[in-house]
């Protein structure tokens, strides 16, 4: 089963880009070894149109959502299938080049970064989604599906993909950061939803995680290499299929909004409602500076203190009791009435209200950007951590609104920044540091579901510590002995 | 927060012991390398009663609960804490002898099996539940503490840790084997619910696979090492403490036993109530010839038909509206009334039940041995493999009875063989490869649950292909250069 989706994204058209290619073919070669040779094998494989040098094209390809400043690829190749992607891949291996995939850029530890230059492998022209089975609950799809695509895909099956991180990412890029989002502490993260994947390595072999075409629901076959690569950020290879695990649509939802004296009270009724085995599909933490700015950016009127935004899944008859559970924990830690959101506008609203928080943060403070920083920690240490922090922002005159999927233990701080006042981005960069270092001493991790891309890569060192990284090096050697997929990432190493 | 829980389990006692490995001691060193240094190296690690040299302690580490015959290995040590762990492995690795992890002995590959010889690590003296955290779900236990002492240890705490592969192995062994059982369905398996690992590696160093000490629900820091050795069979390390998900005791359960005039009816009504969005707990499937031997073994008198075991968890209400929903299904595929198992002692003599099908199956040819093999595949599979496999059991003459976790696409085939008779050795193994074949002609796995060990060393290699074998074989390699961690299990290797 078949489909090509069509994305809202433009090619460059070939004409355009042959003519740039010419105009700038020699500087890209003499700093990066991206010769003649090799991009006429490069357009070999993929065709004219699927090799581009244009300034504005490697431009929107060195970038992600971050503030890591745009590092181009020397040339970005459009693959059109695995066996392009190979193809290419072995022409890099053979000439030395770096390979940094792309999949939509809504990263946001500037993972797509080419620090050493290199060819940029944009994967949105392979967007099928192949091999949907409904009655076994998994479905395959190239880099180029996202998941609102994927979604939109399976309106009609009575299926859904639930792992939502906000951004409307490519569902290849969400497995290979490991990404999670909102409905995480129902339905798992990308760790528990795919089943297989394939990738293609270095050398341009081809490797099937689970094995080809393979979906059992678990296995215990040999070394689990599919939860190797989802997360390693495309540096131990470009993955170039996924499958997933889909899930039931819920015959009902509903949405609810509850205010808190304190981000304590928050807290805890989210722990007491976990522990009381209430089935939550969302239940999200805003402090009453993002609270705040989400009204005025979303025209809403919630009151300004720590808020929840939770989302019930399941039939009607137990939404019923989920949502009185709830209610009655949420009450006993003096949270208000529940504000709802019933029928599927209204829910929409609210949900599109608590995903444009990045907007709402940025229009805080106009001409600024804004910086997404993460950390997850035991759900225990979640009121301490973010009473500090809110010290900290303070202290430190810092906006920084905090947004969090609470049932995990993950929150964000939302950094709003004047880009072109280094002491202030200074300022930030301390603040981000100790608010990981605060994580990593309440057992918790420097980051739970954004990665480590460029941002994070010596409190990776400090989270894991010498052993642990040294283990993860040495893998990184064995799979990459050159240094080719995506290098600079995640693990820093000394230039050789 | 400690714990040492007295197992059941007997030491040798010192003096026999020592005794014992005067008498032995030569033999052993001249085939082995155990030499007399290297032995004065464990006992000044562990003390003279935590090295074995017993023919009968060896025997009883040779082998697990599978047919694969006993491979003793040349001494035992039963390292007390991690830094003995540590350094016993440093002595091995610096003689070049095999190290082979033992936890309960509970496995069915052939998985703790001696077969270069070496040093067996029998790990049943760590046996203290550490660092309970009632309030984030989450606990670390060391080796030797079994899934019942957990849940025994927590019954006041309103938690549990649900994953049950029937035997009541070590909770290290558990991650060791990538383990799940009944309650996967819902709960997930072992994958899903390690959140961090003590593993002493190949060179005695200690790696800690999330960080030291760190327990977040999620994270996105660097490559998940953690999963990487769950699953790996004691073939990269030795896994020296395991934290571990917990789940609220849920408010009430409930089972039932339906009887069905077919599989197919039987597979029909799974899928159906997991695509109802059911969040059942059990569903278990056992064949007509299952159940025969369960009535007979057990004293029951259920239908011999095809048979679900089911299980619901939820409050009251959750479960009337859960168990409504399932009866609608199962009795619109022609199921029977379902029969109930309300109180606690009829829900685990029920449990039990399926628990003792192994020793059902056994009991229907006295004197004879039971191998359990295991197999996945995509739901919509579980039809026609279980009605093929029947016919080819009895094409070739062999006692094989099915059970199955059946909403996972797993199940087993528990054969019960006369170990005296080559030749129906040899039908049950010829039966066996082609079972495994024909789950990897569905999309399936060679092993949903047991591993690989020895017995599906050359299935792993079909099921994943060259490339992906290769990748397994070159992480070993990383991890373990001298192929000193049990050596010959998972990959097959050319002998030196």
């Amino acid at each position: 089963m078949l489909l090509g989706l069509t994305g809202g994204r433009l090619l460059p058209s070939p004409r355009r880009c042959l003519l740039h290619c010419r105009h700038i073919k020699s500087a890209a070669t003499a700093a990066s070894g991206v010769g003649d040779g090799v991009l006429s094998a490069f357009r070999s494989i993929c065709g004219e149109e699927g090799v581009s040098l244009g300034e504005a094209v490697r431009e929107q390809h060195g970038k992600d959502e971050s503030v890591h400043r745009c590092r181009p690829p020397d040339v970005v190749v459009f693959p059109r299938c695995v066996e392009e992607v190979s193809a290419l891949a072995k022409v890099c291996h053979k000439h030395r080049l770096p390979i940094i995939p792309f999949g939509t850029g809504t990263g946001l530890e500037g993972g797509v970064g080419a620090v050493k230059g290199g060819v940029c492998f944009s994967l949105r022209n392979m967007e099928q989604v192949l091999d949907l089975h409904p009655e076994d609950f998994d479905v395959t799809v190239e880099p180029g599906v996202t998941r609102k695509a994927l979604n939109a895909y399976l309106r009609d099956t009575g299926l859904w993909f639930p792992v939502d991180p906000g951004a409307d990412a490519s569902l290849c890029g969400m497995a290979a950061t490991s990404a999670s989002g909102t409905n995480a502490v129902r339905y798992g993260t990308m760790r528990e939803n795919v089943m297989n994947l394939e990738v293609v390595l270095a050398d341009g072999s081809i490797v099937h995680t689970a094995g080809k075409g393979r979906r059992p629901r678990k296995t215990s076959a040999g070394y689990n290499l599919t939860n190797l690569f989802v997360g390693s950020e495309g540096t131990l290879g470009i993955i170039t299929k996924t499958t997933l695990r889909l899930y039931g649509i819920p015959e009902a939802m509903v949405s609810a909004v509850c205010s808190f004296p304190s981000v304590q009270a928050a807290v805890d009724s989210t722990v007491q409602t976990l522990q009381a085995g209430v089935p939550i599909a969302r239940i999200e933490f805003l402090d009453d500076v993002m609270i705040d700015a989400c009204n005025r950016f979303s025209s809403l009127s919630y009151p300004v203190t720590p808020t929840l935004f939770l989302e019930f899944h399941g039939s009607e008859q137990s939404l019923q009791e989920q949502v009185k559970t709830a209610e009655d924990i949420t009450q006993s830690n003096g949270g208000s009435d529940f504000q709802w959101a019933r029928d599927t506008e209204t829910r929409n609203r609210l949900w599109k209200a608590r995903h444009d928080a990045w907007y709402a943060a940025l229009a805080l403070r106009p001409g600024c950007k804004a910086y997404s920083t993460d950390v997850c920690v035991p759900l225990s240490r979640l009121p301490q951590i973010i009473v500090e922090t809110k010290e900290d922002l303070i202290e430190n005159r810092l906006t920084g609104p905090i947004a969090g999927h609470v049932g995990d233990g993950n929150f964000h701080c939302l950094m709003v920044v004047d880009p072109n006042n280094p002491e202030e981005m200074h300022r930030v960069h301390l603040f981000t540091e100790r608010l990981a270092r605060r994580a990593l001493a309440m057992d918790g991790t420097c980051t739970g579901e954004h990665g480590v891309g460029l941002g994070k890569r010596a409190l990776l060192c400090e989270e894991m510590g010498p052993v642990g990284i040294q283990v993860m090096r040495s893998l990184k050697d064995t799979l990459d002995p050159n240094n080719l997929m995506n290098p600079g990432k995640i693990l820093q190493r000394e230039e050789p």
